[in-house]
């Protein structure tokens, strides 16, 4: 805020609107140290916004050096310019960090993608063994999720990088007609773009910018859910590494998924922040009765939430511990069982799907009973007809049935690289 | 789904994935009136997805005619190629509806800006009265949020459209290696662009999309908000007209602002709806356990809500009944008390702007109590001293403390005629 | 709606308000299927309700077969007071069924927790295995949580059964002095209790059974979410019957918890449908302007989904199939590391916490790597200087490591039959 | 969390699960002042819980000054009992003041019930002037929510109130077959109920507090809409006092509704709030992978963000000027107009509603154009054929058509007076 009204100043002094001696104080006091926070956040709460105490303070100390000068702090302005503008400028120092951390994850999630192509694992839905993928493909799942999602959040916050200054009402009809000479002179010294209208109680920007801190937390917690899941004791295929953190107060055996937790808490969180950013768009008039207020302290904890998710996904992504061993026992856990659509691909052009269907069911229940899925397969005539022993063999193979795997391992790696030019 | 089915099997066939004759059979008999809906509801609540039963119907009905075709109907495909792709479509056919809305809404804003940029009006802050804006402005402000809004929708949806295509777990692999070129194939028939990897459990396109319907629901709200205080009993500047509509069950003098309340409606309800569509995004490995699935009943009603609030707002500006006459009664209302800040930027340079707060504080309130606020000014020494009865008057003129309305409208509907071209 | 206006003719005719022929009339037309639905929908939408249009029908079809009666419907209420007490008649058909589906599925957790009390699993914190349990534990926990709901969704539910009837602004001054007589009559006549005052934009007594639902919901889903992740085709402790439900439509090996997804997915909605119910509260003055509104579709939705999740999971744990012998196998999966809190607990008054936590760890790390864990112990002499083998082993016994596992199922089932009596 | 950790080692030392001196020594200890609060934090972050660096720090205190006692800090409990446990005790010690705060507002909307229980105001339904009411109608209805609210409050606080305790997975089994003697003590020492079996991923009552905190703040942000609305300048019936607070930084005559505006804000934060705690309730197994993690920042959010709500409106309705004289001015601004429903009940009953509702309109439209109300009514024939001049007169005045406010806001207080004994 600070940094808003002193820059102000200068860019109505530049113009002559102000005296440039009385910009030169302005300056010269706008520093934090000279204010008492304390003070400026008990009477924020009586006065209806921090910049009214802030002001007040601020225009004490350039009157203490300069008494001429303090009559042009603020000058022109209102609260709301400098609190949204202040605003503004946070966003643009802490998003970038949140963007830089889905970037490092992204690098992290190519980086197994790229070595993991062909380590065949057990693809899940529904949480049970479907067919086989490859952990190189799911890490492409995610890479290109993280990147579409901080590409999202860097236009977001390209839009949203705007001036506000509109005075009272938004018509700066404090400043005359110089309105648009100081509005463009403060945006160029703030590296701010000046929109066309004041936007006091018009709030898209902010709440596209929420919307998308929110989308990619959700992106992130999606990679925190199946890492937390990958984790488990009796799955065991990636792990947070073993270090003195993530252990239990109680059980010394234990290492807890703490990254991917904090993923997971910050995206079962975003979505109640971002309904609330959406909730204050209804915004009364020229200034908001409450939806602007309420925005205070939901969006910078929505900032925050986005930034944990994506640090600790990168560092969860940066340090993962793979383990192909485990993958391949998962792969085989259900003796062939997971390659039941492989057999039916091959059966279904000759006996029909309904029947293929049937055939397979019948085989995989006895399958589970114990004995080896692709004997009674190769028992039952209605198969053997069609498949000998060496095609059911080779179908029940789980590094040939990973299809386009490697194709679209290697679309995202492509549009990453061309992206990133 | 039909088209979806029908246009994989022809894809398929047209590579000779599948025979011509089975596509045209499956094509023949994709037809919505053979299907026995409630008997698929039903039996989607059991089985967990709407395509399940459909297709059984739809290779009865393939079967019926052509029995070797209907081993190749869903050929390759999962229940959630279809559902998402089927879901793709919907959008695509129901989300420009609400962009159009949006469009006609910020069109008669825009008319309403041009119109009324001279028409002074009081702007309201926190609902109190505020220093002069016009008509002009508040609808430039409206157009501006809600091209903003559409621009974005728009974006969103040509990201939100693209092809749904993985098998069980995203590898293609029941279709070995022609995988790429079936989606190629499916994509160009339905029009949708490919992407580089199947997205069953990342679901940040879906998320970006109702988020951005949230927004434009609460751009909508914003207005519809604005316009049921412009249109209290005791302010009367603007209203719905009067019509059959709108009017009370027992107060036959009523004329309620319905189109405005639905649209205050609708943005009460979207944020929730677009929380839990960031709520499903953790959707575990290959395909969700719940989050999928929640997004069914979800996505549709925001789209619906979007609507609603676009075309009742679109409906509302457009029939919009505005009273320059109650505006300017409005503005008069205080005596000029409206004004003061005109009268403090005078004062301010000369006695200091504390002081000028202060003197105008007190005689805001002599004012209120009956006196002439121009009078009580020009009887205090330390104003008089400064500013003599004419520059009074001028001072606390309405029409001349409109600052740079003008131009923020005139940049606005520059912006957007630059933005049509 | 009819039954209401019905109702209220019978109550104002029965203390001679209006004439008793006129409410035989209206009572008599009040017949659903004398209404054109469609025209009230659509009228319903223009007209900013649903009652205007409805009572228009009615009265027609009043004034058709008694013309002076038609002057009646209606009688000194307001819309809001028809569709309001509609809402609550609804509301008291409607979640009676949510609090039966609850109870059945608390009776089904209790049968679980009864039968399998000794039934050892493992335990899971952070998804990863932790120290024994009994699934009886486990759906003691459920049974409990299930009941708690269930009796706050009854407590809720009562409290909201209350009559709106207030005119057009909560006077009844249509009724001059007659209101509190005819309330109380209408009130008999339709069960429901009169509150103290009219609540037309008070809507506290909603906002709260809207929150009850969305606490039940979430208590179902917790459990379905504990049935998605012991049905993982590695863990297999306990899963939905198979049936021909829940099968892919691309992989017939698979079963899929179909139950469990639907309480999952109806958790992620509740939360956001609770969010707008909250949100709507903020109604303006008499009536309000889009926060009523806004109840309309969240309200029935939320029932909606409250029932889903209590139905699913009630069937889901009636019908469970639980694998005791899964359970065991899993307890037994890392050799007794999980017993690693009992040897801590036997070390640490010995040798300190620290130190107890410290060798563990070590040995935790050998037996990972494939020696027993036991074996580890006992050759590490700071452990075996305290415990011998014997006592080792009774330190690893998983049913010896229960704790108060009886007791606290014990304590359920009491609480219970306390509860029901 | 130290006074939970000591009382756990008193418990354990009176039935001699520790030694007795451990116990003292552990007191002594427990001590915020020698606690490195910032390294909590910062190994909290690494760690996954604030309890695990707690503990270690309090172990390392306890270690200094009696090394043996250090072996029974924490002695049978798991992070999570601490955590939650100490949550509780916060959560009794600052919700009551939120309830109070909701009394003292309840307070203050009586006496102005009571005082203006004859104040005559317009009544507003969809913010258009519709029939009279009082002020002091207006206020029991407040005061009737807030009861409720506060109530309901109490009640889910109280339900709340339980101890935490059940070690590693919830069965105690540290503690062999002592934990529910254990928990007793506990629960004694810190007056905390038992409740049946530990709660650890079962967080309905969390979750039915959390709805409560909601509620509460939606009752008074309805207040804070109502009071803004109020106290617009052109209404100007009610607002806060002329203070220092609530000026604005450029518009000396300016008096904003801050307090108001408080409880707005809170309640368009408090939904999404509440929705979170609702998304946390699906906690995995015996300790949620996220969901428990995200109460931490949410909760207390919520807890702040009631009592802002609840402290604001208290203080808004005990320092509010309440304005008769504008009351009736707006009572008196259409010229009768919002007394056509007492009109049209006098005509109905002999000419039919529909025909007395389109008398009354024809009415009302040449009333806005200037004539006077009364004068149109007479002047039409099928009016004055049922009502003459004075009947007409005595219908149109607004303090005989209050119909039974007394009676309601004598039911309010009564019922309040008798809620209190």
């Amino acid at each position: 805020m600070l940094d808003v009204e002193a820059a102000l100043a200068e860019a109505e002094a530049a113009i002559g609107v102000i005296p440039r001696t009385a910009a030169r104080s302005i300056r010269a006091c706008a520093r934090v140290e000279t204010l008492d926070e304390a003070l400026i956040e008990s009477e924020a709460h009586r006065e209806g916004n921090v910049a009214i105490p802030m002001i007040r303070q601020l225009t004490a100390r350039v009157s203490a050096s300069d008494a001429k000068a303090a009559r042009y702090v603020h000058w022109g302005a209102t609260s709301q310019d400098i609190i949204d503008t202040a605003f503004v400028l946070q966003l643009r120092a802490a998003v970038p960090r949140v963007i830089a951390d889905l970037g490092r994850a992204a690098d992290a999630a190519a980086v197994h993608a790229e070595r993991h192509v062909k380590t065949t694992m057990v693809g899940r839905t529904w949480l049970q063994q479907a067919t086989p993928v490859s952990f190189g493909l799911k890490a492409a799942g995610w890479c290109d999720s993280l990147d579409r999602a901080a590409d999202h959040l860097e236009s977001a916050l390209a839009d949203a990088c705007v001036l506000q200054f509109g005075g009272a009402t938004g018509t700066l009809a404090a400043l005359g007609d110089r309105g648009p000479e100081v509005a463009a002179g403060l945006g160029q010294a703030l590296d701010l773009s000046v929109p066309p209208i004041p936007w006091h109680s018009h709030r898209e920007r902010f709440a596209i910018l929420a919307c998308a801190l929110g989308v990619a937390t959700g992106a992130a917690g999606k990679i925190g859910r199946d890492l937390g899941l990958l984790a488990q004791t009796e799955i065991g295929e990636a792990h947070e590494p073993d270090t003195s953190a993530g252990g239990s107060s109680t059980m010394p055996h234990k290492q807890n998924p703490v990254r991917a937790t904090v993923a997971i808490a910050a995206a079962t969180r975003a979505p109640g922040l971002v309904s609330t950013m959406l909730s204050t768009m209804l915004q009364e008039h020229e200034r908001g009765l409450g939806g602007w207020q309420a925005e205070w302290d939901t969006f910078p904890a929505l900032v925050s939430t986005a930034g944990q998710a994506a640090d600790a996904i990168a560092g969860a992504l940066e340090a993962l511990v793979v383990d192909p061993d485990r993958m391949r026992a998962n792969v085989n856990l259900t003796g062939g069982l997971i390659l039941a659509e492989s057999i039916a691909m091959r059966l279904a052009p000759e006996m029909g799907k309904r029947e293929a269907h049937a055939a397979i069911k019948r085989a995989a229940r006895r399958a589970v009973g114990g004995e080896s899925f692709a004997d009674v397969l190769a028992s039952d005539p209605a198969v053997s007809a069609i498949l000998d022993r060496s095609a059911i063999a080779q179908a029940l193979s789980p590094d040939d049935y990973l299809g386009s795997t490697e194709a679209f391992v290697a679309a995202v790696l492509s549009q990453r690289s061309q992206r990133k030019k």
